[in-house]
């Protein structure tokens, strides 16, 4: 199977997605005509870590307000379109850095045609963005509801792009479910390589969503599928961006900041685990410094279990072991724990 | 890869390990010699979902109280143990229906022939408890701090336990990284039909662990490996068997309940999306049906998109549509959403 360092690159202003790396997207929720809500939902998006920001262009007003917003930040945009193509043409001239839409609601191959030739003007990428719930009918006769149809979805739109000598594409393919959405993008990447933003659509709230994004987007990042993210969920962007940073650590992409080793405490436990380990993440949630930080209950998960850690304590009877790399450098008092490692950590 | 349905059976008590399924584990942690807490929370996590639960048994009084608890719930237990051999034999003795075991540390062969003997006897099972941290050192010099070497020290203590004349074996190989925990898992699946016991060891607290749980198990779960699960969370247990059953529910192992379908909201909103899917899922946590339920924001996610959805919404400007099955039944006033699908849902 391909991976993402062999997809096509394209550049979203100054992001390149393919060709190796993975950028985090999220979508403003506030109204694009609200040019400076969105600008300062933008500003926070980029404080939290966000690469690419999109914004639904439902109308004009909002398609105007594109180009104010354009204007007043440096972030990458990206301009989401449905039904109306001269809502791209007009999102286009407003210096969108990509464009996102489904070919098939645009209002036929010619208007189809008229975006590409826009984009291809101002050098800027589209997303084709097939959802398992928008796949064209006939393909859906013939597929079902499936991962395949999906794909097929996405060749017959490649075509066509192709057709129009279009070929800054990039794919997705997205389900409200992880497993399809999984299998939709394994598939697809098999036969194209055109880079893939992945994600899992409609996943649901704060919670439930977060698992299925981590799921869906984490069995493909693993797999070395998928160029650009995307978690939705029905929350604040912020904790989009949140939990997309979390994938991508979790998947190996990511290794900027420290990252809390914790085991989860059991009967062998004499300190009060949980709160100390929430002490520490909380204490170190501002340290800039790329460490592995243990917390580790008792002996049994002690510094060997965790010598792969830059730092750490083992709990022991109300006290526990300071240890650097799995040597044990001396013992504290628990209610110590947390003084101890912030100022160690302060020295590294 | 074998996928689950093919690798050995083995019973924990009533619940099967192998063969297909995947069964939910948490570990108390409360002190087991404290058997009145333990069998408290055992009660919580089989109310929540958990289908086993395991106990650390440190010392003697530890494997006394395990039998007094065992004596006071149906819940299958798994006794963990470390360093000294005969808080096995006890366990064992008690009534246990499973021990975990890292067979390096229990004070040579001939001990780990008695714990293998005695477990025969009655009939249980052993999970041999591979760690990243806890290989051997003479398999670490040869493989490093890989997956690989996980996966040779689980084959030796394989060897081992087959030379004792012990085939119920469950084996789990956890790192504290998601990477190196599927690369360990499909390693030992390619070449074992042993169940698979799949966890991220020391995952982390309650937000950053589950992601990596979430990434880690749910991509093995995706590929057919795991039969049994356990989320390591520094947080309340309670919380590990919640995970658990949400990443079951991502990788399409868990049709049981409501499963919620929202959109994210983004500028084309002009409902309070978040609030209306946070009210609906508060409101239907208690609803025992099988059902999927759609909040979409606006009607280009809504009922084309959603119409896999046996119920939902789509938000128009202070109002929805309310569909079944893709086909809209009527309008209604954002005010009534919450109560509409309430009593909608009442009626499946």
């Amino acid at each position: 199977m391909p991976h993402r360092d062999t997809t096509k690159i394209v550049y979203a202003g100054k992001v390149k997605i393919g060709g190796g790396g993975v950028s985090v997207q999220s979508m403003c929720n506030v109204r694009t005509d609200d040019a400076g809500a969105a600008v300062a939902q933008i500003a926070a998006l980029q404080d939290a870590g966000c690469d690419l920001v999109r914004l639904a262009v439902p109308d004009m007003a909002a398609a105007r307000a594109f180009g104010e917003i354009r204007a007043k930040t440096d972030m990458p945009l990206v301009a989401d379109i449905h039904f109306d193509y001269r809502l791209a043409l007009e999102s286009v001239a407003a210096g969108a850095d990509k464009i996102r839409i489904n070919p098939g609601n645009l209002g036929g191959k010619e208007r189809a045609r008229e975006v590409a030739h826009a984009c291809a003007a101002r050098r800027i990428p589209v997303r084709i963005g097939v959802n398992m719930g928008s796949v064209a009918k006939e393909i859906e006769q013939q597929y079902g509801r499936t991962p395949q149809a999906m794909v097929q979805s996405a060749l017959a739109y490649i075509r066509l792009f192709n057709e129009f000598g279009f070929d800054d594409l990039v794919l997705s393919l997205k389900a409200s479910d992880a497993v399809k959405t999984v299998e939709a993008y394994r598939l697809m990447s098999a036969v194209s390589r055109y880079p893939l933003h992945v994600g899992v659509t409609e996943a649901g709230t704060a919670y439930a969503g977060l698992i299925k994004s981590a799921v869906g987007i984490g069995a493909l990042l693993l797999d070395g599928i998928g160029d650009t993210i995307r978690v939705s969920l029905t929350a604040d962007p912020l904790e989009e961006v949140r939990a997309a940073k979390g994938i991508l650590r979790a998947a190996g992409l990511l290794n900027a900041g420290i990252e809390l080793i914790s085991c989860p405490s059991c009967g062998r436990c004499r300190i009060d685990q949980i709160a100390v380990a929430n002490k520490v993440e909380h204490a170190l949630r501002g340290v800039d410094k790329n460490l592995k930080v243990a917390v580790m209950g008792c002996a049994v998960n002690g510094p060997g279990e965790a010598r792969d850690a830059d730092i750490g304590v083992a709990g022991g009877d109300g006290c526990a072991v300071l240890f650097k790399k799995g040597e044990i450098v001396r013992k504290i008092d628990e209610s110590e724990i947390v003084t101890t490692l912030l100022k160690e950590i302060g020295e590294f």
